[in-house]
């Protein structure tokens, strides 16, 4: 059994940690520290969590956490490097769910972030999706959870982009997230009334997960790519859907390229390949660690790759369970084989 | 290990049902049934249960299911009848989703659902509310598992009507749906824009679920009951929210009322009652088989109960595999454990 | 041409306001005061208005407001009195969508609300419901708008009451309301994620709306009138939908009853009675000053009416306007026939 | 006084038509024609409208429209064409919401909807985008109203082709749309637990509009012009984003690509440029004929140009109210001065 700790436990991505850990069979949660609520009952802050998670938040207490087997850091970038920093000193295993360790380049983290304190880290810190780097992942002690945007545009992009039949300059990803994106603080413009019967975009090619997309698409490529991303938000809790478009190096039929996902991805517990005509919707992944994903051709020159995940599932929570499964060398999908919830 | 069959598949409470049933450590399915759909695998249907249910739906052929551990029929009323009939002369065991066997009495059945044609099974199915009937449930073949007002309504005044503090024509249930109660087939007036951001009343005190909340609460109380109850539907999936309306008999501090349902409901595995000032949701429900119920005091002569249910879990599939567990001496929550989905 | 003020114009109610105020054939908005964004023009704030309206938020001063026709106040309580107590004093008609001058009596507004601090104008202030108190608004120099819970309840409860035939101590108004009802500032428990896919009550028997219901409805009666008061919210923007149950003091067809409302109500221009077994829905009177009513009997004891208005317009901006009308003798329904929004 | 006719009322775009035609000051609405409902009051199947529109649905009869002002045709593709050919030689005026004459070529148009039987039209019909053929319209005995994709796809894309700085092979159209697009007519899919909480495409690059937006964008550029079009369902009831992509034939700063709509729209009623960094919304569109559109720039070799139109206001009836303002010489925006409802 292994004692696992959240740090940050109060937002969106930590309160489904919990859910996830509680599911899990081979983990136990050993405490649950916060900035804000501390000495409350975790299930006042979540109150459909009552009878089933009795424990308080408590204050960060690096001393608390020198036997905890794996601890997941939920906190916003800048605090979590700190954080994570003496964790790493003290040889634990972490999956940080912030951008702190995302980016193997000082440089471009502070270009986007600020100041990166803890940079000496970045060499060591594996990029946590598993399509990619299963195997760093399972010998990882740091690993940096993927963005939830990254997630669902990288899923679509990594398969072709090894096959190299993308054209590197045509790349485009069009997000459409839930709200639950934004977190659990308080934001005026994320209002029921300001978002209910709404669509819109925001952060139009100057989103924070443009360049990591980029930094993991152009070292699977092996050159520079460039992407431009759209994030846009839908009045619906959880989600993203992310619509990917691509130029053809070369004239083909959807069935091939559609062949090389079903091969890059024929192994993976995860990734559901939709069949010709058959398009992923956000509800079916909804609750759980899936990406449906599926491929069209246009013309025999673009293809349009749709995926979707839940942005709390694969696109957070539950990649960190899938990354400290990988790391603990237990089965990968263990504590992760919910079925959704429909409708 | 259990084998379970699910009549009725493609609706919602068929597909919760399967959800439910994958969980759960000591059943397998065996197979689906269904009237439509015959041949297709059920994740066509159901999308989001691709690569977790590989069964077809097949045609509803009794032959099948002669070594069936449990069935579970959620066909329409009028149809179930007829083939729980038979499943009881094979000596199977079921829990019948449909009104077909709830109604002790033909004539009442009859006066709301139409001629009943195996009524004198009516005698030995149990109404399967284990809060009230655990140990009939136990020991049942035939289970007519509660409508989903009904277990809203009735685990409202159970506790009161026990205790007798219940003026007995004063009862009020005014009872907010999510959409999916009205079942997965086609309705125009359940269609998205028909119902998005607006709320609205049907079926005032006409309801067919009136007559069943009716006959159990006067049950209860040894004396016959009259409830007016006026459902509501809101623009949500799941959930019911049912407020509770009654006189008390004498004079009560809201403290003394709260305390007859905690009394009452104290070794309850699914029914949360809150404290002081806190009220149910039925986000905090959602995709479980709890029931999470207040109290409150209006200046010391009535009481307003609420509880929030999930229509699909504690209103259906739920409550059918918790009285499936009763009936096989199985722990009561097993498979039934799945912490809520939130946000 | 009335030249028009709303002081508080950045809310819900004062955006609502400006939208009514825009396609009024008699009034120009003059001037739009806030506490917040001042100097922004009105268009960033609410940019579905842009282009349509020019003008800016400024600061509150009464010293422009010397020669307006008709203010508008749409502040918090407590804030309100402050300003209006200037407004009465230089001889200028108001409309306040406060609660600080819809108490007739000070101790009761003081138990609820705080210390009043104007007191001496609450004889003249009259209650804004026009379907009560046409004539007096006609000739006030001070309406308190209503609130809009009490809207929709005294809506279904002053025709009965003035007939005589409730039992007193018998009314329970159960409402859900939409999230708009919660105002514009920021509040951390109707963030999107929290109020979407839910339903629930606050404020059980204890919101600041039932002493006004109550007020209102025994001054009807010319008798002491309890209310069970139980506000819910529900996923969507706009609405209010009040169930009102009373029993009857005699035994009474629900035609009868019907016949009370057909006759109170047959010259007004908002109040639409439906027949028998259609029932209001807050979708069909959004956008719009109606008020939607349906009765039902329950054999023979006990009525159950229900009304449907749009919280921001007959339940706020919509009513202020109807006010000003008959305060400045115009057609009651001038700038206020637009046609519903559906879907 | 314009007598204006609806055929095929009972739809979405039929009710809004009635909803603007109600408030339109030059035209009175002389009858309503449906294969459905024949008989019953309009108001019975919107009931939004009860008061305000006492006509009836009546069956298609051509001999009570002779002399009709205006003929607006809401009727299916391939039923239109049937009845508009006999208006066009009864010398009738019509906007055609159909697809049935927005096609030049009968060819292109038998290749998506089947067989053309009244094709001898296919030329005189005018395009009924005003901000394109505003003179042509004006002097039009029959205009074909714009789908709603291509609305928001085709104001998007026309300056920036006239002003010959797309590369053509690179247009990219990303559209997210609410529900009401898809009709008012029953649609298992489009039930409202199906796509609540849920984004998803379809049609992805096969759908019908597709040829509509090549076709027109192809005259406006004088050369062929291909387009990857995917729509998208969001759950709200109105709205449609539109998410347009475009490489530059030439590096142009952001502030060049706007110049470029400032300039073209200028004179514009409806379209309202934003500044930089401000973005549309559907919300911000909703019940009116605008349309909202924001250019933003991608590292200098690409554009993401956002359209938000209401689908049943510019996306339907009310461009087909703006057809016939322009048919009869009135002002553009004659009853199409609604304020949008917000929130």
């Amino acid at each position: 059994m292994l004692t696992a700790w959240v740090i940050g436990a109060a937002g969106y991505a930590g309160g489904e940690l919990v859910r996830l850990l509680l599911s899990h069979p081979e983990t136990s949660i050993a405490g649950l520290m916060e900035a804000r609520f501390i000495g409350q009952p975790f299930y006042e802050i979540y109150p459909h969590l009552r009878d089933l998670v009795l424990l308080p938040l408590s204050e960060y207490d690096p001393d608390k956490l020198t036997n905890a087997d794996i601890i997941f850091a939920a906190l916003p970038h800048g605090k979590s490097l700190e954080v994570v920093r003496d964790f790493v000193a003290n040889d634990l295993r972490v999956v940080d769910l912030s951008a702190d360790f995302r980016f193997s380049d000082r440089s471009a983290y502070e270009k986007w972030y600020g100041t990166h304190t803890a940079s000496h880290l970045l060499k060591q810190a594996i990029y946590g999706l598993p399509e990619l780097n299963r195997d760093k992942i399972s010998r990882a002690k740091l690993v940096a959870n993927p963005g939830c945007y990254p997630t669902g545009a990288l899923l679509a992009l990594i398969p072709p982009l090894k096959a190299s039949v993308v054209e590197l300059t045509s790349i485009i990803v069009n997000a459409v997230s839930g709200i639950s994106g934004a977190g659990r603080s308080v934001n005026e413009s994320l209002m029921f009334c300001e978002v209910n019967e709404g669509v819109r975009p925001y952060a139009i090619c100057s989103h924070r997960h443009m360049p990591e997309i980029e930094m993991i698409a152009s070292s699977v490529a092996g050159r520079d790519v460039q992407v431009s991303f759209v994030p846009h938000i839908a009045p619906m809790n959880r989600g993203i859907l992310s619509t990917v478009y691509f130029d053809l190096t070369q004239e083909m039929e959807e069935d091939e390229v559609r062949q090389i996902y079903l091969d890059h991805y024929r192994d993976e517990p995860f990734i559901r390949v939709l069949p010709p005509g058959v398009h992923p919707s956000t509800k079916n992944v909804l609750g759980t660690n899936y990406c449906d994903l599926s491929i069209t051709g246009d013309r025999g020159r673009r293809a349009v790759v749709v995926t979707a995940i839940d942005n709390l599932g694969k696109g957070a929570a539950g990649q960190a369970v899938q990354n400290m499964n990988l790391m603990f060398d237990l089965r990968e999908d263990l504590g992760l084989d919910l079925p959704p919830v429909f409708p």
